[in-house]
């Protein structure tokens, strides 16, 4: 069982966007058995568009469109979509009522443009698109499908997870596959692989060790195909089991776990809160938190204290630590934990302070040097990371390594 | 003058990794007016690279291939290239002592697997790669190129930049493209197509326009192909001057400009400073700044004010405020702007207070209600904005929106 992916849109042709589109519904048909025999990426050109999809029809069993289904009229996928498959275009009436509703509740006219999103070609099934205005669309014709969705990621990840990867399951007979991924933070790809090289040379053939690097973590995925279900589950588990050693406190958690959400969950079950004092990281660390739904029950809040007099009159940084030790300093990572948490009243306090780059560094504090610092109850700790000159790097990785940090600190009360 | 490109690599193909090479490789075609007809990715065997490399020589006067270059014995590329140019392989001499003494200087053994990557089909130009083993191949063909690139993106980068670009302005006679972006903020893209119908419907026809939508803003291209550089510039320069009326404020700059960098560019010149107190939005206005170069200049810090705690105990938010009109209010946003401008003395405090969502909502405060604030040196304005049931989107247009309001503000006081 063969798909292929094609993403439509100038925007990724001319390299003005990344596509991260095809690399997220390759991992997700994976996941349910289904390989990928090739990506087109197409521009929004009649000519282009057909070609490549009598291509694909030829080749795969099921085709994956994203993209060419917004408003304006350089998106010309639908109208190839109902020449292909011979079929005039309908207005699909919930569509049109759901569009319409989406714009009243915007404050939004409800013009011609939007209108002409609710026209399909007769022969799909519409799947529901609740997230925007552009619908999906659910093809089949001598036991090929093809799937055409809109190219805004959420809106597209959604149809995905509601629609599509079910019918996929219930339309073709799929091999089965297990999968189960463990999170890990703190190694890199390279030290890992040889950390763990002895588990892994002795993996039963059969199951498939898959390393998942991240800016800010390491997944890694055992698999089995082709293979009986609970014995495969049951083997994996216990290939995990003998690997839980090795990882120590690197393993963070299971499946879409994150340093964030294990620190989270970790806030909740005790009862206690958290506040952070950034200067580097500007904001990224109380992002993290309150990106979670439910945040607002462990994170009190955070001070940004970009510049010194905000570490001072906001934190109670000493200036004498600030004039002695300089502002990216282990005393004032210190001080701006122990602030926060005073400030805000909780019950642990975590701060940044760093050379984000790629300018402001020195011979003694290169760009890339972070103090951080973890301020709880009964006692303060704090450490020095390096990264490297790149300032978005740096900021991620700052931030999530003081998460950890924290996560360390929690675990280690145990 | 068409070119296609071709990622190789399992990794890619199952969604591992983001395949970045190829939106880089476009741009930088496209600066030099090769235009980009398809991209391809596909797995390390043998037969799809055969496939895809046939497909694309008859469709496009160039193919740059990217990775399948490496010492593991599942890249293939190579052989497939001698093939279908019907060339034996031959030891690069160069290649070999250039890897030879690489593996030297690292302290690692000069395997078969190394000596390999020195082999190259004869009839091909290699292209010394000074970053990585895998040498660069330049192959032509009845007025066709291909070239094989590695796919380490450093590695791909200096090859392009130092060997294929300037040998593709060699080999072939380019016609020259135009591009020019302006960066507009306010309008989804269908109220756009709108307001601007007139004007696109009356563009000559060697101008092209493309609608390109973020999250948080809508950027519009114009492009011409095949034209005299000079002549062109001009025409677009003259169209734009024909939109920039029916823009006005909403248009925010050119090029990678944002609502974020025109407002530090506004702050900048004038010397003033900034603060952001941020509930709903919880560190994200904050990190819109900080992710900037430079910001410190102008960004003084903020307050994460998440808990009502924080609002009243660091901002100096009333009690009474939080209790009469609830969190969620203009009342508090106003009072959130002014405490945190004061809290650290700059020209302007911005704040953001409301419902991200997914579950906090109330029959007169429903999901996605976010009032905005900001406070200058004369006065504070404040506005709600009513935003959709997501939290990521919420949270984002929520802080996007609020640097735009002070972007009118300041630009109001010219």
């Amino acid at each position: 069982m063969r798909a292929d992916i094609i993403t439509i849109g100038d925007e990724i042709l001319i390299g003005q966007i990344v596509d991260t589109n095809s690399a997220w519904i390759a991992a997700r048909l994976g996941e349910i058995g289904v390989s990928i025999r090739r990506k087109y990426s197409i521009g929004d050109r009649r000519e282009e568009i057909v070609d490549a999809l009598r291509e694909s029809m030829r080749q795969s069993e099921l085709t994956i469109i994203t993209g060419g289904l917004g408003p304006t009229k350089d998106d010309i996928t639908k109208r190839v979509l109902a020449d292909i498959f011979n079929s005039p275009m309908v207005r699909h009436a919930e569509t049109y009522e759901r569009v319409e509703r989406m714009m009243a509740a915007r404050g939004i006219a409800f013009n011609e443009l939007n209108k002409g999103q609710a026209m399909v070609p007769e022969c799909c099934t519409v799947l529901a698109n609740h997230k925007g205005t552009a619908p999906g669309m659910w093809f089949e014709q001598e036991g090929r499908v093809v799937v055409s969705l809109p190219g805004v990621p959420f809106e597209m990840e959604a149809l995905m997870t509601e629609s599509v990867l079910p019918r996929v399951r219930e339309f073709f007979v799929l091999s089965s596959v297990v999968h189960r991924t463990a999170i890990t933070y703190g190694l890199a790809e390279s030290m890992m692989a040889e950390r763990i090289a002895e588990w892994e040379d002795a993996l039963p053939p059969h199951l498939h060790l898959a390393y998942l690097p991240s800016p800010s973590q390491l997944r890694l995925r055992l698999s089995a195909y082709d293979v009986e279900r609970e014995q495969a589950e049951r083997e994996i588990e216990e290939q995990f089991e003998l690997l839980m050693p090795l990882l120590g406190d690197l393993f963070v958690g299971w499946g879409d776990c994150t340093v964030q959400s294990a620190v989270a969950e970790m806030l909740l079950q005790r009862g206690e809160t958290l506040s952070s004092a950034e200067s580097c990281t500007g904001g990224v660390v109380a992002s993290k938190f309150t990106a979670m739904s439910g945040a607002s029950a462990y994170f009190m809040g955070g001070v940004v204290s970009y510049d010194n007099s905000v570490k001072e009159g906001v934190l109670g940084v000493k200036r004498e630590s600030l004039e002695q030790y300089g502002a990216v300093s282990e005393q004032v990572a210190r001080e701006m934990a122990e602030g926060v948490r005073r400030l805000c009243g909780t019950t642990y306090g975590i701060s940044t302070t760093g050379i984000a780059g790629p300018t402001g560094g020195t011979p003694d504090k290169p760009v890339g040097t972070v103090w951080m610092a973890v301020a709880t109850p009964t006692h303060t700790i704090a450490k020095c990371v390096q990264h490297g000159k790149i300032r978005a790097v740096n900021i991620e990785r700052a931030a999530t390594a003081v998460i950890n940090m924290l996560r360390f600190e929690i675990k280690a009360k145990n």
